[in-house]
């Protein structure tokens, strides 16, 4: 790449993120399907998964099924982007967490407020229809989780 | 526009939000008015007003009075950027703002604190000045609201 | 500078601070040592001391025994960048801490929580192994503490 074509991937890389988390909390799931997500796309979060979720499909079962029924606020800041080749990248993502569920979740000790706090470690791919989320490892540097009523 | 024309763009525009917010929570209202918002720009925040306060004299009477005696925190987050046109652009903004009242405040239900959550939904517009704020929607995920004294 | 070379020097000082915060977060010093700090760079937080930390070393020796054992979350937002020469640039960014400490701390009147939000006024300068900061300084509009167990 030469120096546009970087700074463009870096533009479009950051779109792709800032629709991941638009997706997120407005559940569109349709955005996440069209410009988020690689089909062959994996969601880990070590805390909770031994395993990483494979393939946009399950990932979106996932996702759709634990925030369904909650208001989510996810931000993500400062990225860290290193290119790996023309066509892929390496980014970290600071990001907090909140999720005001409206009943208790097994997931979180029955807790219906969950507040947190760390890095996204993903990787990109450019397909042809442009960039894509390949891998995304979510970890917290802190939680806190209430029984909020 | 070109790649690079583009980029510069887009540069720009996060500088005018940049200064937006900085404006906003330093009560820089010459910032405002001199590199952020256009002469007939708009803001809109449904949950409060029915009408946009139209025209920038408006929303700095409606903004500087409403946050004028107030330690105010706004923060934005992960743009989603547009362009409709060479000198035009939609963009969505993830935010999250806290206002620390020094006393009650009718609007928030009596309440001196509120914490919010959601997103500007906004409009550029390329002025002979460089680009500005033509309308801002401003809706929330979610506000907590508290009396703290 | 030229648009493109004034777009990556953009990036790149993106890019130093989004290190700083992954850096200060993850205790990093190698990281800041080698990617972030200008060697004679200073840090200044006029709360807590009347004069700045004053080269790299003073800088690292208070940072690292301040928040040493603690978990801290520190996020960044909307930079405004000026450009003072071709190796020299201002840029203020909104930010947002957290200070979750093991201990009482004699700094924040014995707290052990402690919640700020505010701005770094800092200047950054190329030097022969890129951006680096050269000054930081850091004012908040607003700090809870808090004692919890």
């Amino acid at each position: 790449m030469n120096d546009t074509e970087r700074l463009l991937a870096i533009e479009e890389i950051k779109q792709v993120k800032a629709k991941y988390f638009f997706g997120l909390d407005n559940k569109d799931w349709e955005l996440w399907r069209a410009e988020v997500w690689a089909p062959d796309g994996e969601l880990h979060v070590p805390e909770f998964q031994a395993e990483p979720f494979r393939g946009f499909d399950m990932v979106l079962a996932y996702v759709s099924s634990s925030v369904g029924d909650q208001v989510s606020v996810h931000h993500g800041h400062m990225p860290i982007i290193e290119f790996t080749s023309d066509t892929s990248a390496k980014v970290i993502w600071a990001m907090e967490d909140r999720l005001f569920r409206t009943k208790e979740f097994p997931l979180y000790d029955g807790s219906t407020f969950l507040h947190g706090w760390g890095h996204y470690r993903e990787t990109y791919v450019k397909t042809e229809k442009g960039w894509r989320i390949k891998t995304s490892q979510l970890t917290r540097l802190r939680v806190e989780m209430k029984k909020v009523f």
